[in-house]
């Protein structure tokens, strides 16, 4: 049988090793086994949050409220925009998927940063459209600007900050840099960390009103994956001018999140004070990791998130390192699929880092 | 700004009104409305789910296992299928994405049933491919292999028992249509209320091992939403050769269903119980439907779902009908935008069809 021509050049993404797996391969066992590999926050979601959603355990059979009436009222009244504003998704990544389907095709490019978020790729790919990459690990905004200018692209991804590197970009910056793109060119900031971000430093913060005000071709996505511990429930969200908002609309399937994940989203909003407590304790802990790349000469990228890249020297290769850890039940991500010998490491719990320093120890 | 082309065809799809606009729009108390409008199981789902979803509340901040490995152990133990012809939707519906993405493009004509369940012309539309219904209300597969002959379609969907009238195609039938289909088309055997016409009739039974067994351009679609009682949980799953499962496989993305989700369908793969319950009380109580139908002298079709599809005659408004119901506080499915002057009622509990016989008496 005959697939559409794109399909050729996908490849099947695979997932970073669940632990379910790691358990089935290496015969260690769960409760052995440390994962962080997929910057989940390792303390869990709130209370409020996990009292919430098991009271609600028996409306598994029904379909979600499909006009996500209540959170959509709580991130309006989070972010100060109107409810007409949003879009919600299957995790930020869905949001990814529309506005990929509704700008970019086999004829369009689209311009993003050379390491940066998978899904921005595996998007494009699946409409066929062209990958234009800067060269510079960081987010180099004159080089962005210079690629804009000679390849004209459709939509331009900034993900601020970067993921799989950590390092974030000046709101400032930013919203100079947004200034100089035309109306017709889509402009994307994902702030899927944003939230530890503002913490560490106020200049990285890119507030979505701001934004959304300010420029009618730019979406900021943000994400319930990461500092508000729903990783496992996909719910991102989608900020823009309703004109966007409303053609991205037409490509959301109804139902797209869970009658569980609906009120997951909108209770974990009411209680910031877990998700500060997490992103507090993240921070004192990624001091203990800059302070064990020092002690090993080990470079370390500037994080701006709840995770850190260790950036491994040539005589060790990160996909050797990764796999050695692996087989004693730490699970991190190895980063050579990005053209970097380098690891990245969620910041675990004390326990969890702790853990993290005596394995690879053994293996350095 | 300007989006692809055919987006300007597409109009934002409105699913049923939820019980959460209805108190919001009409005042009505959550208490006293009743929601017949969505096929979900009135039963609500398995304690044996309830019970392991409970379990796992706190690793909501952990992404699922993106191997699915127990899930797909489960279906593959319930089918006596290989795990590798199977691949996890977020709902059957996303299933349906992957395959119009993988197979069709604006180049493309799917051909399906004038009557038939929403999401195929949806999708078909997001690519922009060309829709050819039959004009037969129920599948006419004479006249689905004359459309076949002249338009040469990519994908023909069949969907067994239909969404949203519940009649059903003879499975020998069905076979010997396939049979004579060639092996660049792919036909779609989209059972979501499968488990509901083998218990009423053995000979509408489709299996997907036979189907995939024999025909390597078929794909089996069945869903947790119906039967298993997990409209809210959004799983569904194909079922067919791996050479087609590897295709759509590079379309889904990673962690496509939640952590919760995952271990809610493997749990209600163990609880057959709990479905087969749930099917014999739905058709116990579908009789009355049948009954109450016969004595206001209104047209029903057959039925082999949880659902009934009631005809109206010329001088009562389907649109009207389900108006009336809903300001009392009684959702059901107005289907006059499939042109049918219908509505679609799902078999409840017993006190929920005794308050449907109640309230449209006082309104017939």
């Amino acid at each position: 049988m005959n697939f559409n021509e794109q399909l050729k050049k996908i490849r099947t993404y695979e997932a970073g090793k669940p632990i379910e797996l790691v358990v089935r391969d290496f015969g260690i066992q769960t409760k052995d086994i440390v994962k962080l590999a997929s910057n989940e926050n390792p303390y869990g979601c709130s209370l409020k949050v996990q009292d919430a959603v098991s009271k609600i355990i028996s409306k598994m059979a029904m379909y979600p409220d499909d006009s996500m009436m209540n959170l959509k009222a709580a991130l309006s009244n989070r972010f100060g925009v109107n409810e007409k504003n949003l879009i919600i998704g299957s995790g930020s990544d869905q949001v990814i998927e529309f506005l990929i389907h509704a700008k970019a095709n086999s004829s369009s490019k689209i311009l993003m940063n050379s390491v940066t978020f998978a899904m921005y790729e595996i998007y494009a790919a699946h409409v066929g459209a062209t990958i234009i990459k800067t060269t510079s690990q960081e987010h180099d905004l004159e080089q962005f600007y210079e690629l804009y200018l000679k390849e004209k692209p459709s939509i331009i991804f900034l993900c601020t900050p970067n993921n799989p590197t950590g390092d974030a970009i000046d709101a400032q910056e930013l919203f100079e840099f947004i200034k100089k793109i035309d109306d017709d060119t889509l402009v994307v900031v994902d702030g899927a960390y944003m939230e530890y971000a503002l913490v560490k430093d106020a200049k990285k913060e890119v507030k979505p009103k701001e934004l959304i005000s300010n420029f009618a071709n730019v979406i900021y996505l943000g994400t319930f994956s990461k500092a508000y511990g729903l990783g496992g429930m996909r719910v991102g969200y989608g900020i823009a001018d309703t004109k966007i908002i409303n053609e991205l609309y037409k490509l959301r399937p109804p139902f797209n999140i869970t009658t569980l994940s609906l009120e997951a989203a909108t209770v974990a909003l009411d209680d910031e004070e877990f998700v500060n407590d997490s992103i507090v304790k993240s921070f004192e802990e990624m001091k203990r990791y800059e302070e064990f790349a020092k002690s090993k000469n080990i470079e370390i990228i500037e994080s701006y998130t709840n995770f850190v890249t260790l950036c491994l020297d040539d005589l060790k290769s990160s996909t050797q390192i990764a796999n050695l850890l692996l087989q004693k039940g730490m699970i991190v991500r190895d980063l050579s699929s990005y053209n970097l010998n380098a690891i990245r490491v969620t910041v675990g719990t004390k326990e969890q880092n702790t853990k993290f320093f005596e394995l690879i120890a053994e293996i350095l």
